[in-house]
């Protein structure tokens, strides 16, 4: 196929319709970004790069990046993480409570936020200096020494991030949290505050679609099972409540954050991120979801 | 891959192992099913068998044709079919009412017993005689006419099936039943009475690894997008609350049934059907699990 | 207390208001009837009577009538009832599902719909011609041969009574109906069908006043103690989700019909019936509750 | 009644049952208790107090004193308090946070623990210095400048009450908690502290028998629509999944607490208070609900 062509046939088609939507603003930096933004980048396997619009402008990639946390996670080797975590799709919206409570505080999975922060919790046991080492294993993935934390997305989190400290709070009381939750919320803000630009995104999750191995290094970050076994969280568990419309219309493994950004994966081929701030009723990108139906309807190329 | 030895192998390996679990008693006629069955069957898109155990002896497939009764809908062209379901993984159990209380009689998707009554209702509103229409599509599609219900089955649901009338009820008094409860009611029981070989089964599917088209006819059964979308739906929502872990150990789109079969398909490639009667404690084959997931492991050949 | 005067100044202090809410209509034969009619009936435990307004027309009574199903199966003395049907408030609508199947089948209490059904149940174990027997029961209470059944009721509920029909096939499932489904819930729709005017309806309730004894006879209709319980249910779970208010606002037990009906018990003293059939968000009638806030606010007897 | 005969008679034949239960633990103070610790008090109208076992002995009355916080928000005056609150039965357990998710952040009402919070929110907003006006408060309800809080209690609430803290929070993130989530919870947790002896307890606890009026000096707590509507909550909402159970068998309003107090009032008559260490499967005092249960047997005085 044409990459090059259906990126930008595809990026025009998607700018031409209305931008609906609304920007995040629960946390009020999240809300300071410009709605019109809207970039896409596409990085095959043997490295190359296909762009559209603004996929040089970094953005936050919320949470995008429990991916690379859980990846963190089981590159520690530890096993034990699903006995604190299950593997099922949610069913129900990303900061839920109902279930972790009918479930004795064990979250649905790693990529929801009760997930993430347990996954986190497992960070905080395992690593000295859990905030940089976890920023350190970041760049190393995406070879990109560059890549980093925004203090004031963390701050504004943090300043609002009352379900989330609820969340931890919650999962303690069942005991599934083992250090303070003090530590534990801290790190998880600041997983949460992660910049990147659709390229460095697109390029960091190369992994996914390489068997586990970073682009053109072929530096294991994953084995190759357990690349594909975070691939299958992403298929069943990666949008939330949208997780069967994903899989229905796109139909690749992926990832979406309130900031607006998708990043996809076709194993063995590509990775594929979109980033356009508004979000639909459902918490993605509303550009980002209408780009990759088109993309995939076009390039017939799924994993069904 | 050498196929032959690889299933010969691993059914020699899952034999030897414990055969844990109980069988289905909830419906007489499925309690009387000797456990010790087990068959396995795989059919390249070629058309090519590779056979184990007890292949050709006919089951009771049970919730393995909400499939083929979805299949038929989208054949139908009833686009308005999304309306009345979403595709969406419920989080909970097969028979769950809970969440057709909060979501207003929509079930949450095609492969749970609420979605698959409502397909039932749809094939009911667009057929003359839906309970012989839907055995002949059956048979069409499985190139197949001695397929057929049974009797003894359907009865046997039918005295038992108390929550499944309580389900079409239930949706009815929120307007998402059109025809009346006890004809929508018997066309489910009759398709939840189905009965397969392993080697019917997964002849039967193989449309679903051959872009929507039969095998070796080439007769299309669905377009190439319905065809990657029924596979994307039981990706997401064919194994109940263990659809999760299906994707994580196993890695293929599949359908599990009560009556201890689980089929499975790899796009492009292949279908394989496993038959165990004793289920795990989430209601799929506990062999049939099993020897998938070892499967998967020993070919290195899943979706992601 | 000067009663007539009470009674009479609140009738028209509510009557000068908006005749606010909906009637029912969800069975066809409620939604005929006028919303301008506004009864009510105080009854002192000597016997005599104070009313306003349309006291002596006859409205359908619908779930009040689950008081004296109760009663009667309690009078049979059969204890196991509590095995089968708990005392608490259900905190949700009076039709959910959602409880019974996290508790197994078990209604919360006997005043909502799952509950009073399970009563029902118990009524046919232990009579031989139910229908009959309950009627006779009720006119025995009543002391009043006139009262009867609704064949129009009876058969507009049987006709649109879908998640009856769920709820009784529900607890099926879990074992908790113990005959035909049919017959139990035929029961039901007749027991939901009883009509009374206001003064029948305070007069036939008198017992809940007066220890357990009918008015004026003392004949025994249930124990003192059996009295005593029937009205602490009625108080925690007369009004489905609006229990606390009416125990907050008006501080008398009771139960309300979403035929527009309410009685309420004023332990040794009397009962009162009011009949208006718009109801409020809750299903309560909207100028009923409001004369019982007004009417206790003015004689400042309740309970508490 | 001879009263002082029916308590001694009543406790002596609660106390040779075996004493069944658990204490709590949930908190470490509380887990060191004498089991064996069994006092009651009975308080009239006229101050007379009859006593049986350890009715002397200080203990912590833990969810009691929500009552005594409620009455403190009323008599400030605020009616904005149910905005913010419900009156209706909770029908889960005291420390869920499942209906809040799906009720907005909205407690059912004011002695569930969310809703106790709620009110120390009211209160923080309208006191200078809300810890001491607090106590103040009690002390004078109780006429008795000796009850405190006690700080180990509350230091042992503050180091295990993780599910209070999330509860807070996910309130903060509902937009129903005004104050800082910190001043708010600690405000909570030494409120959870007080301690009183079973004679301080009834005594306490003496205005909702009087029609909101302290015995013997008559001064107003609450007028005597806001004493009945405390008392129509502590009926409904006093003992968590557990009002119906104590609303049937005992048929009192009252409050318990898992520090095995519970406090109920005849209206116009008495309080009683009860006190025995070891809790039920629903964490109320076993030998307290006996004990009580025997009690209103014996008298046949209840509300009903």
């Amino acid at each position: 196929m044409d990459c090059h062509k259906i990126i930008k046939d595809t990026y025009v088609q998607i700018l031409d319709i209305e931008n609906k939507g609304a920007i995040a603003t629960y946390i009020p930096e999240l809300g300071k970004v410009d709605p019109a933004h809207f970039g896409v980048c596409l990085t095959t396997n043997d490295g190359t790069q296909y762009t559209a619009g603004d996929a040089h402008i970094s953005f936050s990639i919320q949470s995008i990046a429990k991916v690379l946390s859980l990846s963190f996670a089981l590159s520690l080797g530890h096993t034990s993480i699903w006995q604190r975590l299950d593997v099922e799709p949610s069913g129900s919206a990303f900061n839920s409570l109902v279930q972790l409570e009918t479930e004795n505080g064990i979250p649905r999975n790693p990529l929801i936020n009760a997930g993430a922060i347990v996954v986190c919790d497992i960070l905080c046991s395992h690593l000295k200096d859990p905030k940089n080492e976890l920023i350190e294993y970041i760049r190393d993935v995406a070879n990109d020494p560059t890549i980093n934390f925004s203090d004031k997305i963390a701050q504004s989190e943090k300043s609002n991030g009352y379900r989330n400290v609820a969340l931890v709070n919650f999962m303690k009381s069942f005991g599934n949290i083992k250090n303070d939750v003090n530590q534990v919320i801290d790190l998880y803000f600041y997983l949460s505050s992660i910049e990147m630009t659709c390229c460095q995104l697109s390029k960091t999750f190369g992994y996914l679609a390489n068997g586990g191995k970073q682009l053109i290094t072929n530096k294991e970050i994953l084995t190759r099972s357990q690349s594909k076994r975070v691939n299958a969280i992403m298929q069943t568990c990666g949008f939330y409540d949208a997780a069967g419309v994903f899989a229905y219309h796109v139909g690749l493994p992926g990832k979406s954050g309130v900031g607006g950004g998708i990043v996809a994966v076709l194993p063995n081929a590509y990775t594929i991120s979109v980033w356009s701030p508004k979000l639909n009723e459902r918490g993605n990108s509303y550009r980002g979801m209408k780009f990759l139906e088109l993309f995939t309807d076009t390039t017939h190329e799924t994993i069904f």
